[in-house]
């Protein structure tokens, strides 16, 4: 009787908080959530603060904006909050443009809202027509759009609306997300479920989620999408399809943001019935601006194209003898005279075996440097071989001066535990951003090679590799929404740590409750660390399984590329472990400039979180810890399985904060990704053991099977091929 | 101004209908919503009647049973529904079985439940203890729970429930859905997505939709679920896959779904090494039998085996010289011991031609009957065909007498406009099931055959091949909700009618409102028929694009099997069109009894709706219109698309009845239908055209494309295969 009395409470809780038969939350509304303010006080406080909403003009982003401030603000207030084109009271919210709205420009704000350019604005605490107000101002309608985003923020976060003085504009222009999504929906590398777009259903069907994921960009800044994979399809450039982009492009206008698309490069031969997609001949270069036109035609703001090329088995400039300049400029001067851009990739693979694959993108870039037409950025990965849990940073950052070089992040989890993992990357993304590249001497980091200040480059980019499928909670895993949001508040300013990062995330995907808030953000924190320790502990890297990357593979050999292969890049042996990249081995260090070649030139200097990635390192060699490497591994790979169990006990605590089925999800999440863990600790450990021949520490857990059972294990039909 | 405070109460109305940031309505929740009764006189006499809940026992099903009564009646009701196990007040609501509730077996039900066996329910108005209850009562929990969700059906649709008197007990034993789903989660003529099994993540998190399938499933009395597609993996078939099949049918179990598997009949040699899988083979036998050993070791309850074997290049007993009796009984044998069935499909394809793909299943199985061990069902689908918008009945029908026979339906919409056509399928099913065999004399219906009163068998089945997926709406198309509700209930109901179906699931889905439910019923009554005019009217069949079968293809020709082509079915010639399938020519209806034969034999007397499907007719031949043939051809496509013109005014008409995202989403997909349905018309009288040579008549709209512009077209990425 009491247990089920208890149920029924329960259950009655679940209804008063939603209304309707529950399901418990899917995780679907992100973290925009409008719920209404627990704390009473900030509540009052805000009721107060917030009397009315007037918004002057009526641009489609202006209504976006109008709707996004009255359902979010009456949501979070639980008062209706009525809209005017008027001012009629004091604790107004009043939004909108100096052009457009004429309350805003007897504020007289020109000076302020100068250094803020096309997508910035300010939120303010102002007298208005002799009311105190509060106003958010921007050059244009989508500023106005970042704006409000940005007020609702503070409120669902709970912070003081009373005397606000935020100036926010972008610290980089193109703020991309490329979606590795086939035409048949599956999507490459993808862990949360399939594509978004429902290509067959196009262009008559909008489906509800085009918007809200073109709603949760602009929340974030996100101001461009890549529709397709870099493996790309041509079909995607005809006339049938094009249609269909037109659709979505039409969706997202409203939100800031811009579609691009992925150009095969040989799309002349298979679509033009061309015999060579040759990019200096003239043939070639007429159908690729005749197809830009007519993609203009059906998108008029289409944002350009992204291409790989020469690279794993695509079509490039170098079929015909030609260079990456040669082929992005072809593409560039097709784009150029409707403002389009070109993102030439620089994730390049050369056909004959390279002495160090970490060396090839920038053998191959760094001599065109100054040879690419003003509108194309040449992006490169974070790192020099392919979304590694750690990498050093690439050596290209810094070393193409008169070239816009884009960063690529990776937000999908390719190989950081794909979709079961929890692994906050805002700390990834911060290592890299923050990386020193001497290039310019002592504070040329990364994010200034990519902000455009470090060589005055006005055009700038960012572009996350998607992590966004049809599950219905968008990323798979919960906490995948964190990378989604964190990707997109480093790409409008990296200088954010991830700890803010993570709180505000927090706070509004979940709840205020510090509760809560405290230890979960503390999880987060540590756990791309944790994975680090599991999977690739001290400059490891490339040991993952065959093709869908899924599980540990260190024994991966005598495949027809080495550079495919694990061993090529542990190079385990009786002496030790690691590959020599200094002047003794590949010399692929000589790629970054001297400082930074100091620092990792001398094994005693390396960072120990480096260490394996340039050294070849004895098994018995003292580590900072007193250990020997082998027992050092040993102990990298078990802290990062106790780390994940921490995590286990750390969100066992917060049962009953958050509803349950949000909780449930993360929790069956995190068993999996124990058992994942110790899958990676214990067969890179007994692998490594034949070349080691020492045991295991004492102290530490016992691997659960043999190596041969970890071997011959072949996990068949794994998401995201 | 005005416009903008017309949004904002739009805006705020959505608000207080759902209490949060609204977006929309989704369709996820089925026609399992427990909103409010709106009517007020009706929401009083319910809350008047329904004081407590008492249910005594506490199963899992019983829990569930619980779960659903307190959550669905108190979202009714609008007020809290206190359980209790003990009866404490007038008008409670009594659920349980006399084994396991003093309460019940207070009421000496013993003879009327007698008759309703495992899975019947009674639910009476009744005086328990000296008060007035109602009383939901069972021999079993799981008929608790099919009682209860019937008593709130009452109440969705709102129905008197102040003197009930119901006994109801399914028709058929096996109640089955199947899906063709494969383990990377392709679905093979699947339109609403990916498949639900997330196998990868199996079987640590069991995802809140499996819960909910199973629930929706109970809610209208599906008993079993075949997991995996017929076109087999036997990987499913390893431990690695029993875990997670295991997991599904513990979470399955509570709602009273049963789970099966699909049998690759070629396992023994794929999975066990064995040189053959000749089911005559002990080495084969036995290892099916140590492998259905495993299978119960992980899932108890485990229903057994549906198998294609020699069919399609499915492998099967005929590869070993043995037929399918053979095959089936081996399989049989290895679950006989645990109470589990064979479901042995009849859709088979010899290797050589057949002078008739319509004869093929009868041929093969009509000489093994009598042959079959006692726990095989033979699975046949309602045509001889493939599914097609109209097909006469199975001959196989009637003519099996010793042999169970199931009935395999499509829910899908393979060949019935894929995954954008509103067509309500309760009708062609119905249509089915009433057809007349005469097997044994007038009225030996076929829903007689499967229902086993024919030939008094007890083991009775019917399957349908799910259109479920993971749209968030379920089905894709919101009315592909209908058909997997219609299915369900008429598996459990033959008798019912499709209005009587349509009525219940437009209320419970949408609204009680008759300015909504009478037009929207009205075109759901039509929908069928009007698809079966502007694909295949008048008995054409088999006319659809090559493999994806989407969009009209009826010149393919020439293909490897002459008999998937469309030239082989319609056989179009400048005399006529149609399959002569009397003596004159294939014969095909000699497989009917002799009182079908007579109504199909003779032009004059056959049914137009039939009329090519067993005839050639000459173009100019007089109809019933009095038009000729050709004519009569055009009016009907016409006819089709005119039809489908109508369904979008109704639809129009009720806007602002129903949620806006529901109503946006149908309207989008009868766009999508009535293009769909002009392209049929246009390509098929254009093809036909071509052998009639005779105008299209003057009063209907002329085709807005060439027949070189139809036969041109080649959809890509076309879903479902």
């Amino acid at each position: 009787m009491e247990r089920k009395s208890l149920n029924l409470l329960l259950i009655l809780l679940l209804l008063i908080l939603t209304n309707n038969y529950s399901y418990g939350d899917d995780g679907y509304r992100l973290w925009q959530r409008y719920d209404k303010v627990q704390d009473a006080e900030k509540l009052k406080n805000y009721q107060q603060s917030v009397s009315e909403l007037v918004i002057e003009g009526n641009s489609p982003t202006l209504s976006v904006a109008q709707k996004e401030l009255t359902v979010g603000l009456t949501g979070l207030l639980g008062k209706a909050v009525p809209v005017s084109q008027r001012l009629t009271q004091q604790s107004a919210v009043v939004a909108g443009t100096p052009a457009n709205s004429a309350l805003i420009a007897s504020l007289n704000l020109a000076e302020r809202l100068n250094s803020l350019g096309d997508e910035g604005y300010l939120i303010l605490t102002a007298n208005t027509n002799g009311k105190k107000s509060t106003v958010i101002a921007a050059n244009t309608d989508i500023g106005v759009l970042y704006g409000s985003f940005h007020f609702l923020r503070l409120l669902q976060t709970q912070q003081s609306i009373s005397n606000l003085s935020i100036a926010s504009a972008p610290k980089i222009k193109h703020r991309v997300l490329n979606h590795w999504d086939n035409l048949d929906r599956t999507v490459e590398r993808g862990y949360a479920g399939f594509s978004l777009w429902d290509w067959h259903k196009l262009p008559d069907y909008i489906d509800q989620r085009y918007i809200d994921y073109a709603r949760a960009n602009a929340s974030i800044g996100i101001n461009g999408t890549v529709l397709t994979n870099v493996n790309a399809n041509a079909l995607v450039l005809t006339k049938e399809y094009l249609v269909k982009v037109a659709a979505l492009a039409d969706a997202f206008r409203p939100y800031g943001l811009r579609v691009y698309l992925t150009a095969r490069f040989s799309a002349p031969i298979e679509l033009g019935g061309l015999k060579t997609a040759d990019p200096l001949d003239p043939q070639v270069q007429a159908w690729w601006k005749d197809k830009t036109e007519e993609i203009y035609s059906y998108v008029p703001d289409f944002g350009g194209f992204l291409v790989k090329a020469n690279s794993e088995g695509q079509p490039g400039p170098q079929n015909y003898g030609r260079n990456h300049a040669d082929g992005a400029n072809m593409l560039a001067d097709a784009v150029a005279p409707r403002g389009g851009i070109v993102m030439w990739r620089a994730f390049v693979y050369d056909d004959k075996e390279p002495d160090d694959r970490a060396k090839q993108a920038y053998n191959e870039f760094k001599p065109l440097d100054g040879t690419f037409r003003k509108n194309v950025l040449v992006q490169v990965k974070n790192g020099a071989i392919d979304f590694q849990p750690r990498e050093p940073f690439h050596p290209l950052f810094g070393a193409m001066p008169q070239t816009p070089i884009m960063m690529e992040f990776q937000i999908t989890q390719e190989y950081l535990g794909q979709g079961t993992h929890l692994a906050y990357l805002s700390p990834l993304f911060k290592e890299v951003l923050t990386s020193d590249t001497y290039a310019k001497g002592k504070g040329s980091t990364v994010a200034k090679v990519i902000d455009g200040t470090l060589d005055n480059h006005t055009l700038t980019g960012i572009a996350g590799v998607s992590n966004i499928g049809n599950d219905r909670n968008w990323t798979g895993h919960q906490f995948g929404q964190a990378n989604w949001y964190s990707f997109g508040r480093l790409a409008w300013d990296h200088t954010l740590s991830s700890e803010a990062i993570a709180d505000e995330w927090l706070k509004m995907t979940f709840t205020n409750n510090n509760q809560f808030v405290a230890p979960v953000k503390n999880m987060m924190l540590g756990s791309h660390e944790a994975l680090v320790n599991y999977m690739t502990p001290l400059g490891l890297h490339h040991i993952m399984g065959w093709s869908h990357h899924y599980g540990p593979g260190p024994w991966i050999k005598d495949k027809h590329r080495a550079d495919w292969t694990s061993v090529y890049y542990h190079r385990a042996d009786e002496e030790g472990i690691g590959f020599d990249r200094t002047a003794t081995g590949s010399n692929a260090i000589a790629q970054y400039f001297p400082p930074v070649q100091k620092q990792f030139r001398v094994i005693k200097k390396c960072p120990e979180k480096y260490l394996l990635w340039f050294h070849h390192v004895k098994w018995n060699r003292k580590m900072d810890s007193g250990r020997i490497l082998w027992d050092e591994l040993c102990h990298r790979y078990s802290g990062g399985v106790d780390s994940v169990r921490q995590m286990q006990q750390t969100w066992n605590t917060v049962q009953g904060l958050i509803d349950q089925e949000r909780f449930d999800q993360v929790q069956s999440f995190l068993k999996i990704q124990e058992k994942e863990a110790k899958w990676w600790r214990d067969a890179c450990l007994l692998y490594f053991q034949t070349f080691s021949k020492r045991p295991i520490p004492q102290d530490l857990e016992k691997p659960a099977e043999s190596l041969d059972y970890y071997m011959q294990l072949d996990p068949q039909f794994v998401p995201g091929i």
